[in-house]
């Protein structure tokens, strides 16, 4: 039987989403707990693999299993055997064709940007920071080039497997909420620190340090070198994967609220 | 010279606000770092002193010091010295006779309150939870009785040391915010564990446990043995202190910011 679960996690407790020799990731932590309750071990694919540090409000795997356990034991149980930083929210009986990562059409991020004169204290490792005023009109305009299908080469970690750099931007949001930037990316796929990377270029922008237009030449250049450095971790967000409705599942999305 | 200043913190990462002989609390570290900016001991006092694992978006303090510096070296030079869960937003030269908690006029708490069947993951440690759907409205009606000057022995921990159990709470909002029920308490002053006490009744009752009236009957019986445990560190907030204008600070109390 193929299960479909969704989870939400803090990505400070984990070293990234993928299995590690040590056994301190995401994906460790959940094919343990979920081990515990198949009695079997078990093994997740997921729709998107964070980076160290990277949280998650609406991560989704699928996984196989031969144990027969109400839904709510997979969900319930699993937390029993979870460490506090991450927390199952639903499962589910899934097609045995169905898969967390190919049948994927859509993916979201949102990076919150703390942006004022001192370092975050309350929400250090949750927010990005930036210490003086951005621009977030330039910002927001700076980012209009990048929303299609593109080469995003020049916002590429070196490290990425992709097979291809083209991928379609679907919407990239960027508005002030308070003392935070927050931007929404909205993608059919991401190249690895895509986001991270595009954050480093637009506070470039907002910080005034290089012009508005200055992303487009950076995008046609396709040279990751040309580029700004990659914005840290903390502030970024996996906020779900979006699937055929015919997959019947619950929420696979969850939006950002807001604490700032 | 005496110095007011303005610091947030994460509650996970103290044993509380009070100094400890382990030098674990929040006073502690800022009492460090603050010495380090001075070159000589620094002694600190609270506008309100947080239990273990509460969270501040503003808490006051003030110190004195012979050391002249810069306000600049006072937030960001003595950030450099501060864990990473803590921040001072903002400092400042105030009056010889300002006093961070006995001229504190009224202090503002936030609890927020994740309800939902799954535990918290991504905010493990940052919100209370309780796993059924609450009445919302039930809890803000049973709130309103609590609203005024009474004695609120019903709801103060054994090992209070206020002088009188009577208090004035100027007001207590009760509302929901998507799956978050966000309580804010405006008071004169509170009893030690008065805002987790009123939570844990008032949960009661949105968990109909308890009817409406049950708060109005605990607050006249003035026995804490007849009230509901207290409620978890984990969602509370000091939200700041008011203080006259006369004494010039920028401000002293910061909302949570909650966009749902």
């Amino acid at each position: 039987m193929r299960y479909a679960a969704c989870l939400e996690y803090d990505g400070r407790g984990f070293c990234g989403f993928q299995a590690q020799p040590s056994g301190c990731s995401v994906q460790d932590a959940l094919e343990h707990a979920l081990a515990a309750i198949a009695g079997a071990p078990v093994r997740i694919a997921a729709a998107g693999r964070t980076d160290a540090g990277v949280h998650a409000t609406a991560q989704l795997v699928h996984f196989d299993t031969e144990a027969t356990r109400p839904d709510t034991a997979w969900v319930r149980g699993t937390n029993a055997h979870l460490p506090a930083g991450a927390s199952v929210l639903w499962a589910r009986a899934v097609a045995p064709d169905f898969h967390a990562r190919f049948a994927a059409r859509a993916r979201r991020y949102t990076y919150l940007l703390l942006d004022r004169p001192t370092r975050p204290g309350l929400d250090a490792g949750r927010v990005g920071w930036y210490h003086r005023p951005l621009d977030v009109e330039a910002m927001a305009q700076a980012a209009r080039c990048l929303v299609g299908t593109h080469d995003f080469s020049a916002f590429r970690a070196a490290e990425c497997q992709a097979k291809t750099p083209v991928k379609t931007l679907l919407a990239l949001d960027v508005r002030r909420v308070g003392a935070l930037v927050r931007l929404d990316f909205h993608a059919t796929a991401f190249l690895h620190h895509m986001v991270r990377n595009i954050v480093g270029a637009l506070v470039y922008v907002g910080a005034l340090r290089q012009p508005v237009q200055w992303v487009e030449s950076l995008l046609a250049g396709r040279d990751r070198t040309r580029a700004a450095p990659t914005f840290a971790p903390d502030g970024l967000y996996f906020t779900g994967a979006e699937y055929d409705a015919s997959s019947g599942l619950p929420a696979t999305t969850r939006d950002i609220v807001l604490t700032a």
